[in-house]
């Protein structure tokens, strides 16, 4: 019998390979070390955990550690591990009883990503929080709580939340102004989900837009809705530091520009990284974006080591080139693929093409493949068009405003990438761009493509095929 | 100097032709000959009139005559093309002045569908009504106004409404049940406008299910949000006669299984044919399917003759044989490219994957490509799966209940075609499906896109890729 497959990480990278590959071989041994009490949870729920649209944190778990034992998974909560020996095909674990060695047959290393708040000075103050993880948004929505009228029950009512954190944010008075440093995903969802609790929302955002991953066109829509919602932005704004009162809590805000803003809350996250140092030093190579490098099976250069999830790069659709890019359905994808392949079946973790969607209040954004000057680090020689068309025929209610941008290489006429933003059903739409991508089509032959119309949904020619047509017509 | 480009038909695929040929060859004479007053107007806007949500009959026009005449087109109202003679290269046109023989140096032929209505017998009792142009619409909405109450203002404004129907219609008795004869796309819709209005509403099918083009899969699920809704079907019930008061309007209904019900509106739609009666004896071939055939530039067998939208087939995208499918973005899309073939520079008129999207109520449903039936017809060996997953996040507020066909080639994996229904966003998603045909993907590559994820929209595995995971695991 093979040694174990050894998980290092509880999240989605790692219980989708345990469980497809438990599924695929149940007399394998599988173990997954945790090193903290949550598993399998939904990161990308959390700012709405926090606007109290997700009712308890339960809810945010695709797996209670309960239904990992009931796959016959051995899920070992509150165990670090601590290094790995390649040679040995052992790794070091740190648990409550002490430390220990566990050998492998296979390794995934699933250690995910965290929220980057340096080189900002005070980000360890009280009232100031990253948004990573589960015991994070517990305490912000203790805290946005008024403790003299709410009751704490649905805050981190499981066994497992960091309850001394919840309690004392609890019993704080509600912060009235909120700083947002940082306007990517997780800031602009915040934004959302604070300023529906009544705060004054500040967004702070050190270059020119917001969300820059989605280009100027979709930053602009954006920016002008937030402001409708009453969100003030500080673009172009670098905050330098953030200032305690004496029980050390938030209460100001800095700018390298010598703005200051009286503040009670501070979401800090100005980006994520891999977490690697679990790999220095064995050989396991990292690739450009200082994620783990792997091939298309998932496979790190170390034989039998396997990397997937927020921590590993993966091949880009359009680039073919090594890419970084975090998020939840590459994660589960290649969790899954690996699971299979380790069991003995390969199965490509598949490429990604950087698709993403965003909602902030209304307003619904999608990106996928390369934007123009991503296009250009990888070669090609990218034109680009953008369009506002509405959503639907014309006279039919409710049609909005939507906003397309499509890339395509001058060359080929090769579809590169696309944006798109609006209010109404304007985010799904990006699945065309992705397919399309996926299929390395052309302009020309995403404009002849025979996408769907009727007056609630769409006008006889779809938003992207009016973008297809302008831009094809450039070609 | 050629001969002018004439044009039969003056709605989507003529006035897109005329506009498209006028604005890349200025100097060419462009004459619309249209039988009716409407042109360029929305067909599939009107239940939407009917409903109310579409405040006038003006604001389903794409183009007046005088935007059309703007554009330096000669459009002739009121004149019926009664014969063409290729030989010669004119059409006999019937005018207000008389009689007269029109040169043409290309013609196309955009004469469009008409609905069908026999073998029903009393089916122009007053009272019933095809949905099949604004006349129409403008009648069914001037009929369901309370005449002590209401203002015929809105209803048919415009001058060349057939105002004496509207004002017959509207001095009646608002009628309390409605009977509508065939669920496809009209009759679903019309459902949801009809009952909107308060009307009993009976939806009577003469086979097993609704919605024949979009499969069991779709029907099933809009059958009981019908019923949900408080419409009541009849299917399996072929309607025989309509009856009619002494004052010859409709009162009852009787199916061939002797089953009756008392109705004060009735609206007949069982099917729609391609208007090509003006073709015959002409030389001009019909494909199979009755509607002109047409090669990929919408040339028809005869130098110089061109058809396009209601009237004429296409290729289809995945069997790659000649098809009928009637629909806006068809219409269109042939319609401007063969006005660029006509002003010299040739472009194909693009394939058709039978992409269809319906509204009823609050239930979205889209189809693309071929049902195994079709697909079995076409000499593939269909394989398929249908999944029933949420449109979002488990946790996120308004996710619903999906349900996705999707349909392979048994031998090589290839995509044939696939289904939706549900709620909340689903029609758009059919577009995946429609990119995918284009491009000929196999089901494992669908598998493999990069699809959007984020809570408000999509579970991490979108309704789609968990379709194509189940189809391809059965592949």
């Amino acid at each position: 019998m093979s040694a174990p497959f050894v998980v290092v990480g509880g999240d989605a990278a790692g219980l989708s390979a345990a469980s497809k590959c438990k599924r695929e071989d149940p007399d394998r041994d599988v173990v997954v070390f945790e090193k903290g009490q949550w598993v399998s949870y939904a990161h990308c729920g959390e700012p709405y955990f926090v606007k109290g649209e997700v009712d308890t944190l339960a809810d945010l778990l695709s797996l209670t550690p309960e239904d990992v034992a009931e796959r016959d998974i051995d899920l070992r909560r509150g165990h670090e591990v601590t290094g790995v020996d390649t040679d040995a095909q052992t790794v070091t674990v740190d648990g409550p009883d002490g430390t220990f060695e566990q050998p492998y047959g296979d390794l995934l290393v699933a250690t995910g990503g965290r929220a980057v708040t340096a080189p900002i000075e005070g980000a360890d103050l009280g009232g100031t929080f990253p948004v990573h993880g589960l015991d994070d948004a517990a305490a912000i929505r203790a805290y946005l709580l008024d403790p003299d009228v709410d009751a704490l029950a649905d805050v981190g009512g499981e066994a497992f939340v960091d309850r001394e954190r919840v309690e004392r944010y609890g019993a704080m008075t509600p912060p009235e102004t909120a700083a947002i440093v940082g306007g990517g995903y997780v800031g602009v969802e915040m934004a959302e989900a604070l300023a529906d609790w009544g705060l004054d929302v500040h967004v702070f955002q050190r270059s020119a837009h917001v969300l820059g991953p989605f280009g100027e066109a979709v930053a602009e829509v954006v920016e002008d809705h937030l402001r409708e919602q009453g969100v003030t932005l500080h673009l172009n704004e670098e905050v330098a530091r953030l200032r305690g009162d004496e029980e050390g809590r938030v209460e100001s805000l800095e700018c390298y520009d010598g703005s200051e803003l009286d503040v009670g809350l501070a979401i800090v996250g100005v980006g994520i990284r891999p977490n690697t140092e679990l790999l220095s030093g064995t050989g396991v190579e990292l690739g450009e974006s200082g994620a783990v490098a792997v091939d298309e099976y998932g496979r790190t250069n170390v034989e039998g080591v396997y990397a997937a999830g927020d921590c590993a790069e993966d091949t880009h659709t359009v680039s073919g080139e090594q890419a970084w890019v975090p998020l939840g359905l590459t994660a589960n994808r290649a969790g899954r693929a690996i699971g299979q392949t380790v069991a003995g079946d390969p199965e490509p973790v598949g490429h990604i093409a950087g698709t993403a969607v965003v909602k902030t209040f209304e307003m619904e954004c999608g990106r996928s493949g390369l934007l123009p000057e991503e296009a250009s680090d990888a070669g090609f020689e990218p034109v680009s068009e953008t369009i506002e068309t509405r959503s639907r025929s014309g006279y039919y209610p409710g049609a909005a405003e939507t906003t397309v941008t499509l890339v395509a290489d001058e060359g080929t006429g090769k579809l590169l990438g696309g944006t798109i933003a609006g209010t109404d059903r304007a985010a799904v739409r990006i699945d065309t761009v992705a397919t399309a991508l996926e299929a390395d089509m052309t302009v020309g032959e995403l404009e002849r493509t025979d996408l769907a119309y009727a007056p609630p949904f769409s006008p006889v020619w779809d938003p992207i095929l009016v973008a297809a047509k302008v831009l094809n017509g450039r070609l």
